[in-house]
């Protein structure tokens, strides 16, 4: 009978239906405008000051269900508010965050029967726009499905852009900068499904020629595929394209539902985009009743010597086997197993030595023999160590000496297999004083059809965070779907890989130089990601001639430990291997020293591409830390140092580039020097090809 | 490198490739052959006596990574075993099974490069032939994925047939009786997924113009598609057809594995088709360590009452609720509810008054208001009550009586969100005392794109009954796949579904008189199915005389009895509601007395489509239960009980149909009477339209 009930509810004769007077809404500089098209369907457009953002903009969702919104709706009714508020998170870039802007919520209906009705709910911030679809409670939809959302972004201009592209199942590419006409995936090898040739992916970052910064992103990507971009070349016009579930249709819904928020953060100051708390705003707050067990972190791990063909995560070399019929005892070990408990100690020893709080293993437990690329259901269950790794006596070793160990769980893309599991390995990292895990989805998903980013893995995802939140449990998630800043509702999240890591330098044509002066613009504008930065050996010959003849990281050791301020995250790697560290305990310093929560950032320099330099203040601490990064080029950075406290002298020391440094040909050569500085002080950093600095600015008692 | 290695490890000439001469494997009647089709290809035929059953077949598979076993392949080798062994089933029709085979196992290889391995293993049994392909250990063939299977039976004419459309989520049809030449669902309303024209499902029944009963079906269903047929009319081959996975794939395997065995089960009596037990053989006994606490069991429930309409599964009537979101304290209740706690005492002290051992409740759990239809993946969470049913209370006072509850689990076809919960809700029904649950797969699956019968959901049923038998636990499963015997592996999978139950004919057109004549040719053949017979009320309209205007189940209330003979299952419902049995207590006396676990069975008469007489031998014990049906034509049958053991006086009570009943005029007109037998008895039965007559034979003292 349901279906059949609208047709009597809708009231008749609408009144609102004449109101297509563009409605407006300013804060600062930025203006929204909504209104409808020719054809009747609602549209918007964004200015900042007088440019335009978005010019006008088709708003629209089809439906699989019968009408949706994809044609002419009436505008029945609108509302404004003001909204100046400011909250805490429990950690972050900046001790207190400002909650300022105008809403606009537009009431749509569709004109003919049955009348559906739809609200788009817009947020006008300093900074950009934010907004979304609604679906309210309503007689004529209650179960409906999303076939695609119609969302256009349509741009004035051929913007240059940074973009990678809208791989359904991956974003660890490196990024293309072309012009907006010149977007094409063909020739980029695909890391897991071949993108469509103009489709991107967000965070999407633009610089038009008149000097604006646009990053177009979306926040709170709940129950609903993650947004990809459909460029097209001749107008600049960008279209949302939801990741399809395996049926192919976008979002299984149920009103009252809502999309994701769409963002659109915009400045004519790069480092503005940089400090823009928009996308965290729009997220919900957290409802965890407590969040005192949540610990921001820096961590050794076995691992970085696995990428270096060091080690291996496999136990024996056996391959073919079935996780139910082996027995692991009698496997014959190869030899080159990394987490044996002798290796693990080891690194327990050295965190311990130098104040790290955890020691990653991978490769610990049952199953890695032919874990990747087999589509299989049954790689791993979580709770099974190798035999030559003891939990309980590392668990103990690693208590006396005051180091967690944190966990791995990597499920191969089988999902279905991790959420039959997860309940028992979260009471199994209980039980063994595991307080973090990483977490990994590498390869295809099972359910065979879904990917990455579609709708039931953004439901796993946040899920699999709400659950280890319950158990006071904190995650790192690898190739899950991009952040979009649910790390405000879900605190123990603390990052996400989700874009080309440091890992990739150690085995494939690596990262270029620009590569990390555009993830903060990109990436790392909906969340912190574990770039896993801090590798002392850039060259990487010496671990294994024969594997890793011609490999290294693009880049210098001083750039890696300003890494550690200019890409945020609560967690932190120091990702190289001890012997490693033990060769240049100069410049381990200053990962030891550096802070991984904060009270107070900010941008000195930023332009996505060329450079970034970042000034943080240390959660709770009056020590400052600075890094600055560039790309290909070498570069002078000129750092005024006007954030200090005025009066107070601090002791500066400052890991450089040495004279003669450069990524390729002499990426090791550091220098370290001490200087008294004040507020009125400013450095000058020289920079290297592909180099950096890192700074520590410690109050003198 | 894996990929590779095959290249060098291929022997080189292989000296079996000339073997093209027939193998030929015969016991008693049955005589296979296996050989080469001109093209090479692998070829298998069977015959009865003299009669062709299965003419010049192929066999095959085709894969959808690399060459695959469609082409033609050379035979390199063969072996052949005799056994015969006898083993006793945990519960069944009868204490002792005889396993009594040839076996043949033909090695098969691709001629050309890579050389890939697959072998065909044939066993012959009196009754038939199961064959199963099997893709050993091999370099070149780890990981792959089965497209589609090739599977020929192809037979000797235009056979009648008895069939249902090959829907990859529904067994729920009513039976078609025609000619091969004549099949096709076209005309046939889909109950969950429209089949392919000339596309049947399994068991499918084949009656021979020369007097060949013929049976296909398959057993030991694991880790594979189910299997339909594709039936060609003007040939009258039948082709297998695997159900897809969302992929479009059939099967994602890793060697060494091998397929469930394809079955031909073949006599000239009818009833030796009933009797088989060739499917049961080739399922792996049990690994269970004890199975003392599996009980075969009758029980009444809360279930037929909301199927005429006189209650309802859903506590409220608001719709549209989300499970997370739902304050069911709150909710307004209807009035209606079945599931509260005093009806269902009522049911314990029917249960405890007549010795029944369950009562099934449905609609206990929050979630109901809106379960069905709706392809929404968090419906219910299988831990938490309505508040009108109170959990522990109903424990306890059912304990007290000496009855059990038993649970319900309606996944609304919803598995990931069931997967997820099953381990929380095993421990509730441990902790309340349950010790069986009937599960539920209505609608559509998640993972969306999945089918009922595809490999991922048949790992799904199966992972079930083992994590069940773990924490010894029984299972009743409805709307999963159709059985293939795997009770022998899991003896707590008491039945299924898997059929148009008794349920259909209280809100559809019904199932035919014929109906039950032909379950027992055909769903059964794969084991017991909770049929729910016992209706005693037959005439719906009493009820709710609104909303059951005109229905009526299609039997006489004799024949509802004898169903609980003529439909062999451990678990069998008296589905009436205890007043409607309260009015004839005399007939619900049988209820009572008949067995659900026998010594031993014989079929007297059969005929699919027409009538069947069962006469069984309770466990244990010397009393014997004889059912008679007959399908919508007036029947005499004659029984001799000669199977009576001899020299021993019994006493017989008949419950008959009355004179001038009829399924559709005068259904509940029956008639009892007892008197004294003896193996030479011989005993007339008139059975009605529709109707049967059912008889309980308990030795006199």
């Amino acid at each position: 009978m349901r279906q059949y009930f609208w047709l009597l509810l809708l009231p008749a004769g609408p009144a609102a239906a004449q109101a297509t007077a563009p409605l407006t809404v300013q804060l600062d500089n930025v203006r929204l405008q909504v209104a409808r098209n020719a054809a009747g369907q609602p549209t918007y457009a964004v200015q900042f000051g007088a440019k335009p953002v978005v010019t006008t903009s088709r708003l629209g969702l089809a439906l699989a269900d019968g009408p949706g919104f994809d044609g002419p709706l009436e505008i029945t009714g609108s509302e404004t508010k003001d909204v100046d508020e400011t909250w805490n998170p429990v950690w972050g870039e900046v001790k207190t965050i400002r909650n300022h802007y105008r809403q606009l919520t537009v009431h749509l209906r569709q004109p003919q029967q049955p009348g559906r009705r739809l609200d788009v709910v817009f947020r006008v911030f300093a900074d950009g726009v934010g907004f979304r679809y609604e679906v309210p409670r309503q007689p004529g939809l209650s179960y409906f499905t999303v076939q695609q959302e119609l969302t256009e972004f349509n741009l004035p201009a051929n913007h240059k852009a940074f973009w990678i592209p809208g791989d359904y199942d991956s974003n660890e590419y490196a990024y293309t900068t072309s012009r907006l006409s010149e977007v094409d995936t063909t020739p980029i090898e695909a890391i897991q499904q071949k993108a469509a040739p103009h489709r991107v992916q967000t965070p999407l970052m633009l610089k038009s020629d008149d000097g604006l910064y646009v990053n177009i992103h979306e926040a709170a990507l709940v129950n609903y595929p993650a947004m990809m971009l459909d460029v097209d070349p001749a107008t600049y016009g960008l279209r949302s394209h939801l990741v399809p579930a395996a049926t192919g249709a976008a979002a299984y819904l149920q009103a009252p539902e809502h999309t994701p928020w769409r963002t659109i953060v915009v400045s004519d100051k790069a480092p503005e985009v940089l400090v823009s708390k928009l996308i965290l705003n729009l997220n919900e707050p957290t409802k965890f009743p407590t969040t005192d067990w949540i610990k921001p972190q820096k961590f050794v791990g076995v691992w970085w010597e696995m990428h270096v063909n060091k080690a291996s995560w496999n136990y024996a070399d056996t391959s073919n086997l079935k996780l139910a019929g082996t027995d692991w005892n009698r496997l014959k070990p190869n030899g080159r197993h990394g987490a044996n408990t002798t290796n693990v100690k080891r690194y327990i020893d050295f965190a311990a030595q130098h104040g790290l709080q955890s020691v990653l293993v991978e490769g610990w437990n049952v199953g890695w023999e032919d874990w990747a690329g087999n589509w299989k259901e049954e790689v791993f269950d979580f709770v099974t160590p190798y035999p030559d790794f003891n939990v309980t006596e590392l668990q103990q070793y690693a208590a006396a000496k005051g180091v967690q160990l944190m966990m791995h769980h990597e499920t191969s893309g089988s999902v279905t297999n991790y959420e039959r599991r997860q309940q028992e390995a979260y009471r199994f990292m209980k039980e063994h004083n595991y307080a973090a895990v990483k977490t990994g989805y590498v390869g295809r998903i099972i359910p065979r059809g879904e990917h990455h980013d579609g709708q039931w893995m953004v439901n796993h995802y946040n899920h699999t965070a709400a659950l280890l939140g319950q158990n006071e449990l904190m995650v790192d998630m690898h190739e899950a779907v991009r952040p979009t800043g649910l790390h405000r509702t879900y605190p123990n999240w603390l990052a996400s890989e989700a874009a080309r890591g440091n890992e990739f330098n150690a085995w494939s044509s690596g990262n270029p130089p620009e590569h990390e002066t555009i993830l903060p613009f990109t990436r790392l504008m909906g969340g912190p990601m574990d770039y896993t930065p801090g590798i002392f050996r850039i060259k990487l010959e010496s671990w294994n001639p024969a594997q890793n003849k011609g490999r290294q990281v693009h880049t210098t050791l001083a750039k890696q430990l300003a890494l550690y301020v200019t890409l945020y995250s609560p967690v932190q790697m120091a990702a190289d291997l001890p012997e490693a560290y033990e060769q240049h305990l100069d410049a381990f310093q200053f990962i030891k020293d550096v802070a991984v929560d904060w009270d107070d950032t900010r941008i000195l320099a930023a332009e996505p591409g060329e450079y970034i330099t970042t000034a943080r203040k240390a959660k709770g601490r009056e020590d400052w830390f600075v890094g600055s990064i560039t790309d290909e080029n070498p570069r002078q950075q000129t750092v005024k140092l006007d954030f200090l406290t005025p009066g107070r002298q601090y002791e500066a020391t400052i890991y450089a580039d040495a004279k003669g440094a450069s990524w390729d040909k002499n990426p090791e050569a550091y220098q370290i020097r001490k200087q008294k500085v004040n507020s009125k002080s400013t450095l000058r950093l020289q920079l290297a090809a592909g180099g950096g600095a890192a700074i520590s600015l410690r109050p003198i008692q």
